[in-house]
Order: C-alpha cells, then sequence, then structure tokens
C-alpha cells in the first residue's frame, strides 16, 4: 500500500476542518481492523464541533465497517467528487460480507496515512481521520458515532487556504450528495450573500 | 399568521421525508415559546433515521432558538432556497437578544401548520416538523439535540412524488450549502451512478 506522497495533497489546519463537511457532501467511511480494510459510503455525516473538530456519522449495525470502527476506535471520513459516483454507489449498495473482493472490484485504491490506523481513499478531494469518541447509548440507540478529528488532507485542486475552489476547478473535482435510487447532485455555483 | 394555505405546498410522506436533507442542505431551524418566535441558520443538521424520521441538529448554547426548543419540545428545520441567501445568513449572524425586531428587519415571513407548535418560514422548499427526542447528556456536551419528524411538506414546485426536482425547476429553488464567511454554494447538477 502507498503511502501519503501524492504532492497535491496537503494538510488541513484542524480549525478549518469543519468546511470540508460542512456544505453537506455524502462521504465515504473507511476503516482497518485485524488486518481487514472496509470501505462504505454515508450520506449522514457531519460537522458537529469546530476546536477540537468533531464530526458524527450514522452507521447501521449491519455494516461491516462499524465492526471495524468499533475494534480499532478509529474512521476516515472522506469527501468524494464527481468522478468517483460510480465507486461511491457501488461501496454504497455491496457489503463486504457478502463480497470479500468488494474493495478490488470497484477499483477502490487505499493509501496509508503517518499514524493513522485506517486506510484513506486514494482519489477523492479530502480526508478526516477521525478517533471514536465512545458514546455506547448513541451507538446502541441511534447508530450514531461521533468521532474527534486528529488529521484532515485535501487535494489542494480544489480545496487549498481553508476554502473549496469548486467553482475554478475541473467538474470531476465537485462534491456529491446523494439523494437515493443512484441518484446524486452535484455541488454547483458559488453564491455570497450581502453583507 | 397565515395558516398553510399555498396550493404549491404539499405534505411529503414520512418514510421520504429524509430525502428533503439527505443532500446534506443548510437549514433554517425555527421554535416558538411563551409567544416568541425565532429562526436561525444551521449548517450542522443531518437525517439520523428513516421511519420513523429523525434528524441531528448542533445547537449552541449561546443561541436563543435554543432555549425555545428547550422550553417547548418542538423544533421546524426548513431547507431555504437560493432566493433567500441574504435572508438565510442576516438569521445565522444576528441574534434575537440583541435584536428582538431581528425577524421583521431581515423580512422573514412566519406561518402556521395545524397541530404545530413552531412557525414555518415562508418561502422555504421544504419543512420537516420535529418533536426534540430530549437527550440531556448530547445536548449538555455536544449541543446535539435529536427531533423526531412527525410532519413534512414541500413546495411542489422543486420537490413531489418523493423527489426533488432541481434539475428542472427555476435556479432560484435550489438548496444552499453554507461553507463560510458569507460564502454558500448551491446545489448543482444532477448525476446517476451506473448500476
Amino acid at each position: 500500500m502507498d503511502t501519503l506522497t501524492d504532492p497535491h495533497i496537503l494538510p488541513v489546519e484542524l480549525t478549518k476542518a469543519y468546511r470540508l463537511l460542512n456544505h453537506g457532501p455524502t462521504v465515504l467511511v473507511s476503516a482497518r481492523h485485524g488486518g481487514v480494510d472496509n470501505v462504505m459510503a454515508a450520506a449522514w455525516a457531519c460537522a458537529l464541533d469546530f476546536n477540537p473538530p468533531k464530526v458524527t456519522v450514522v452507521l447501521d449495525k449491519a455494516v461491516k465497517t462499524r465492526a471495524l470502527v468499533e475494534a480499532s476506535g478509529m474512521f476516515v471520513l472522506q469527501v468524494p467528487n464527481a468522478a468517483q459516483v460510480d465507486l461511491v454507489h457501488a461501496v454504497g449498495t455491496h457489503s463486504l460480507a457478502d463480497e470479500p473482493d468488494k474493495l478490488a472490484r470497484f477499483g477502490v485504491q487505499l493509501f496509508d496515512a503517518p499514524e493513522i490506523d485506517a486506510p484513506l481513499v486514494a482519489g477523492c478531494s479530502a480526508w478526516l481521520a477521525c478517533r471514536r469518541v465512545a458514546e455506547p447509548h448513541n451507538e446502541q440507540a441511534y447508530d450514531l458515532f461521533i468521532g474527534e478529528v486528529v488529521a484532515a488532507w485535501a487535494d489542494s485542486r480544489v480545496f487549498r487556504d481553508g476554502h473549496w475552489h469548486f467553482e475554478d476547478a475541473d467538474p470531476r473535482w465537485r462534491s456529491l450528495h446523494y439523494i437515493a435510487g443512484g441518484q446524486f447532485y452535484a455541488i454547483g455555483e458559488s453564491l455570497r450573500a450581502a453583507d
């Protein structure tokens, strides 16, 4: 597995990490335990705090990734893009439990980041490495997991200087916003409110 | 105050209500107690369950709307649109505590829905009326509120038959996705994943 060597991928200041999720993109959730890596899609992920940055994500009891998160205490939320729409839908609708070769079959390439015991998905626009904040009641009653963001990165071709640059980047970089039945919206034009 | 009489506004089946939030729009949160109405903006709102539908929303201890929700046990999440970008930013950056005429000043018009003890904001694309599910630990430790959706409506010019129709509607109906500093993105084009 490759390590984080792509020169386009730069660290994001932790106090700006919420901006990677603030516009509500569908994410990929990845985790690792006992030599098993998995990746799933999640539309129900959200920023929870600025500093230290925290996130929420809903992980159903049926998904394999949840068991990996419970065992390892780590997960990565990554922001995929329009070029990955088929991959996002495929990993969101196929289970590692039924298809042990799921990641290879759908062309998911992983890489490692220093000191993060979870895999990162290549080709995404941004990554938030999270340490699970154990809240057993939320996890059992609501499938709701809380993570503290311990490191974040973004591809500088679409996020740099603390801001998304969707309007200047190739449309392949636009974030994905899932509805249902294989239908997504890409993020659109920038709008600025009057002061 | 008007009641829900606009013929464009139709009920949304509760099992489809998650689709109103699934693409991660910035929302307006409204609540009422003791004769006081308030409306705030929130980027950190998310679907939590399908059936019965539940949502999460982060309400900081400093915001007046939180006190109204705590007192009344109800709130409405509404999905505003590009035509309302200035209103959304204004109610998100001004406090009722400092400006008692906040709603009038920013042109926020409210209406009522039957049996919902919280105001709805006119001109939005969709509304989810929620009953607070009391979770004191989440509320104190994380400012995280959970609501069960008890009724939902959408403007049929942009959401009908259980689906958003951003691609066919006037661009004024596009949902807003906040980043920071008064900058939003509108939702963009529809993308369909390969089966």
